[in-house]
């Protein structure tokens, strides 16, 4: 390189990209992260080598492109989601951010508008805005629910081109009633996308949003194996909708955009999905815990269907943040004043922080 | 599903997408698939064992979202690149064509123009328009060629915000001068990307453009792991350019956008790379016999200084297409009226498609 090199201000960027910065949770090495609600228990030695072996068998043929509409990897997760649903109804991307990239683009694009009820996941409005779409921020109650008729009345006056639902939403963990998903698409003249990223932490006999989807075209449940299959680094995500709308979704993916690397594991993890989320019970234990002890320690926890807590009652985000990250434990702070937010980690990852967060003084 | 389903019609599409149909080579399980520009000689089987080592060691903690920088994959990029590349000039996606999309989403999208010289790679128009910008299609001699002084007056005119620069060209095979570049630069206001997917079956004394990255910081040179490493099923590709570039890509990709898999797959592949491009001498010595031996049949070959050739004198290309399908050969027909193009495979491979070629009428 010569020794003068440009800035990105010297560049012809879009013009709406201007001063922004990229995304960027920190990328610390301490021994404690509990800051991007990842599922902190690594895949079972057991599956892991039977993931190897489909990988190996995978690279025989990796000088070929990768199979386009990834056949056995729709099939998987149709098996897995089960509701009846078959492979046509399927779509994966690398990551869920890139399936509902894929909507955006579909559906969004210049001059058409993305809603969400806020505070929700911080990918939306950044994704929307990479599409050219507009992103529209509704309001949630003090406690971050949102009834049907509230919810509906919203998107009726918004009037959106796509519906964003976080279910449970993040970063609150609040549940979402299926009513709302209802009231929601009666209410809405364009696409109604239910994320249902951390569903497997919800109750049992909580239903998903993939019930909803016989008979409604512009619905789609997004899922991801990031969280509960503790799979983020693998990166894949999917969703299950109507056949036309998974049709719309090849009009703008990349070809080949999923690698024969990533579909073969996916399979496998699937292949072993009992033992994949093995670990779902005892992280939604230690989410709990990380409730009950948080509320003794005179924090407000809200309530959480999701692997994380996200807690009020602190009197300095940054204060509290930083006296845990010098106790070695990486905790997130989302930008909602006197609040932070905890993955549930294993049990000592858990009890890491919830020592390290006793002998902090809250201030409050 | 209910009996009755939507149709791509009843969506809320976006507008620009209407009527449209995905990308689509087609899939056909042939004996020889000479149709999408693959390696056709598998990974070696010791590197293909290196690599699953390395990935295994990455499955320990696939439940940790990669690294978003994909530090070491950088760090191996430029040392394979050489030229006095550093890590911080170098970028990767999920293939060549999610690099380019990342250039058009940070420095095209709507209102804006990427421009390019006709015919050229096919993705280019489409990945433009999935960013909502518009494609303007310049032209190339009879024989695909062009010079700087035309190439320069074309940039100038059509005053473009994105020139792609396909080097060697796809589908014609056509070498792509330097001056060319240097011309069409100073010709830009916005950003030159020369395409080199197949950079390394040109001959071993033909200069790349990353000779010309040194105080041009609007331009960026592309490659792939697709092609001459063997790895299109892997989904790698990856660009050079100045840091300040590298910067706004990072402002539109979406975040973790490449595996850990897929990181680990690569640095091991690139650890190999003198055994991975081994094939690459004897891929263009094939590619030489198919020149060869096209025009004692009759046909015209192009140039070409890729893994493939374009031939014209084909009376009906799709006629000689399904006549070779039958035979069990599959090659690409290009849109270009009395042309089709077909990849250098293996030695047999190659054997195949002349011999079946031969035994079939031209028709001219």
């Amino acid at each position: 390189m010569g020794s003068v090199t440009a800035s990105l201000g010297d560049l012809p960027l879009r013009d709406d990209l201007r001063g922004l910065t990229p995304y960027g949770a920190p990328q610390a090495p301490l021994p404690v992260a509990l800051n991007v609600n990842e599922n902190t228990h690594p895949v079972p030695d057991e599956v892991a080598s039977d993931i190897l072996d489909d990988i190996a068998v995978a690279l025989r043929e990796v000088n070929r492109y990768p199979d386009r509409e990834f056949t056995s990897l729709r099939e998987a997760f149709a098996d897995y989601l089960g509701h009846g649903l078959e492979p046509g109804q399927i779509w994966a991307g690398n990551g869920s951010n890139e399936v509902l990239q894929h909507i955006m683009q579909a559906f969004g694009g210049p001059g058409r508008t993305v809603f969400g009820f806020a505070p929700t996941y911080s990918m939306y409005p950044l994704i929307a805005q990479g599409t050219g779409a507009q992103w529209v921020a509704g309001q949630r109650e003090a406690d971050y629910t949102i009834t049907a008729e509230e919810a509906a009345a919203q998107v009726e006056q918004a009037d959106p081109d796509i519906v964003m639902l976080c279910s449970p939403n993040n970063p609150t963990g609040t549940p979402l009633r299926l009513d709302v998903v209802e009231a929601v698409y009666e209410a809405a003249r364009g696409i109604v996308v239910v994320d249902e990223a951390y569903q497997e932490f919800a109750p049992r006999d909580a239903s998903s949003a993939l019930t909803l989807l016989d008979g409604r075209p512009r619905l789609a449940v997004s899922r991801t194996m990031s969280k509960a299959f503790a799979f983020a680094g693998a990166r894949v995500g999917y969703l299950a909708a109507d056949p036309a709308f998974i049709d719309a979704l090849r009009l703008v993916r990349l070809p080949y955009h999923l690698s024969a690397l990533t579909q073969a594991a996916a399979v496998a993890a699937l292949r072993n999905a009992d033992t994949m989320l093995g670990m779902v019970d005892e992280i939604v234990e230690q989410r709990d815990r990380i409730t009950a002890t948080l509320e003794a320690l005179g924090y407000q926890p809200h309530e959480s269907w999701s692997n994380f807590v996200l807690f009020g009652g602190v009197a300095d985000p940054r204060a509290t943040f930083e006296a845990l990250y010098a106790r070695g434990v990486l905790v997130r702070d989302v930008g909602i004043p006197h609040h932070l937010r905890v993955t549930a980690g294993t049990e000592a990852e858990t009890t890491a922080f919830l020592d390290a967060l006793a002998s902090i003084d809250s201030g409050a």
